[in-house]
């Protein structure tokens, strides 16, 4: 195998298909970059999860296949100069040249290395990457750690007429994201659920541009397609939670606040609380007024949030880092909190334009003197 | 105790005593900050290796002092609103309030917090903070963390005429900075030792300002005086390095080049050394050029680097680290080498301007392969 290739686009593309790669397998060749080099140049990393394949601009003399061990291939490419680097390799042996500096190592065969999973395509929908970047990031940490329920471990995507909703629900809360798509091929509806993981990584691959991702439900897995990028994730199989009708609609108490004032008064009372100390946070909603409260045994604290709305009174707990969560992936600076009694849900809107996201917490019970 | 501050300067004052203060200790007071509110507000921590007090201008109503844990406390002045802060302690219990915001914690008695040596000033020394700074970050990097020589866990303060020099040493390497005081009292000559540890925390608390620190030897102490704060170390006792005697001035060998393409060069040839794979890096400095290579298991590296002067043919290896060290804390675009035989050590000095620097690192010795 020898080509040559820019410095700065290697260097991507390898950081690009790192984050599939395992820091450390049983499996040596999982724990490196598949390198194909053919009509174009690939780069795959595949944890047998989550594989994510990029293509490389190169300049191919000598077409070939083998494995380098992605964190030092990454590190050396990383750290040349910034110029035309050449890749040649022999028996597995593999010889870079940059510049003045040049570098021997040692690869594997690329026949240890797993092979990606073929994505029969059934429906395809087309988003802009900046779009499914915030959808994903303001969903994710609603995911359920819980491998007891492996269908909430992920996100569900339903694609039904121009709309993608991305759903999280981890049992003690929710997170809904709902934005138009540009097009779609397939089905009118469709939906499936995304490992986390994976979504983790579509995240980072996704760029701050308008330019559009293509998201591909296959018959057992899900392919993201991203510019030169393709991550490929097995879907999650069960059923996920009717969450409409999970979500109360109805509740008759409505406040509107500052997103960034809740936060920081959240912030501030929950000082009193660590990971040894729990305690749940204590909310009165008054006139115009909330009135957070927690007490552990290192001490008091208590704040007073400015709110528009009155909640007659109305007494609830929360765990006070699952209302963050939702306040700080909230995409508005002033939110609607809905409730309606002390025992049920908490669903936090956008107080103006399109209900494009929507938060529910469930609350925690009260003892006397928390 | 009753005293009323504004939030931004109780906040810095905190986290400036907070250097000294123990993050896990048998003594919980040592985890604590002490408050001493009198003519002033003092706030003191001391992990009883290093202190630090500082003085934060409050409006006291009522004296009196008390110890609080220094993480609590800091986390909750952090938090709390831009404002002016009351706080008030009846029986070690203390009550923070802020705007909407109010915390009551518990603190201890102060009586259990140990008291600051008493500095009797023998010599002082005074130049500006931003130069105490950098001689300090310049040469911190070469103290020795090797118990077994006590005295080279810290610097060398050699105070004489005008000029403070300051020189860290560990056995392989040393690094040496030279620069003009402001003023002196008390003798024309004097030198103590400060540890590395407390030499750290006066290089975080100096501000990139003109304005004087004092530097104050006291028979058995040593006090750093920047602005309101005030640090106190013991003094190391000891025989330090007879520095001048082990720095060859005469070797015959001079070279100059660009620091920082020196730097990347060994940067990049490193890459094959690691902590499990140690490896000399091979130097070879020939006529306006040095070779580096370095090999282990892992393969190998070779790299060029145009310098200016002629080496003939000399081959010597280096510890890559030290080198690099070296090269990173060198205040000059451009540096001289000065080199003599293979097994002799290798100096490296400003090319232009005074030798207000000066870094000596020891040879290893190379084997065939390596």
């Amino acid at each position: 195998m020898k080509f040559t290739c820019e410095k700065a686009l290697l260097q991507a593309a390898i950081s690009t298909a790192s984050r599939a790669v395992s820091p450390k397998s049983s499996i040596p060749a999982l724990e490196g970059i598949l390198l194909e080099a053919g009509s174009d140049l690939r780069l795959t990393g595949y944890n047998l999860e989550t594989g994510i394949r990029t293509i490389v601009s190169a300049d191919i003399t000598e077409p070939g296949s083998m494995v380098l061990g992605a964190r030092l291939f990454g590190e050396i490419i990383r750290k040349l100069p910034d110029d035309i680097i050449t890749f040649q390799s022999a028996n597995y042996t593999v010889n870079i040249k940059c510049g003045m500096s040049e570098f021997n190592i040692m690869g594997t065969s690329s026949e240890e290395f797993p092979e990606l999973p073929s994505v029969e395509y059934q429906n395809t929908l087309f988003i802009p990457q900046s779009r499914l970047r915030s959808m994903i990031s303001q969903t994710l940490f609603a995911v359920s750690d819980n491998e007891s329920r492996p269908i909430h471990t992920g996100s569900l995507f339903e694609a039904e007429g121009d709309t993608l909703t991305v759903v999280s629900v981890d049992g003690y809360r929710l997170a809904l994201r709902r934005e138009p798509i540009d097009k779609k091929e397939g089905a009118d509806a469709f939906s499936f659920v995304v490992p986390g993981a994976a979504l983790s990584e579509v995240e980072k691959i996704c760029g701050d541009v308008d330019e559009d991702a293509s998201v591909i439900q296959g018959a057992r897995h899900v392919m993201f397609k991203v510019g030169n990028t393709m991550l490929v994730a097995r879907r999650l199989e069960g059923e996920f939670l009717a969450y409409r009708q999970a979500i109360p609609r109805n509740n008759p108490i409505r406040i509107e606040g500052d997103t960034r004032m809740l936060l920081s008064s959240i912030d501030r009372v929950s000082l009193i609380i660590s990971d040894k100390l729990k305690s749940p946070l204590r909310c009165i909603f008054d006139e115009n007024v909330l009135r957070l409260s927690t007490k552990t045994a290192i001490g008091d604290a208590n704040d007073i949030c400015p709110l528009n709305g009155n909640g007659g009174g109305l007494e609830i707990g929360f765990n006070n880092k699952y209302l963050m969560d939702a306040l700080k992936a909230a995409p508005a600076d002033r939110v609607r909190l809905e409730l309606s009694t002390g025992v049920s849900p908490c669903v936090i809107l956008p107080v103006e334009g399109e209900e494009n996201f929507l938060y529910m917490v469930l609350p925690v019970r009260l003892k006397a003197g928390e």
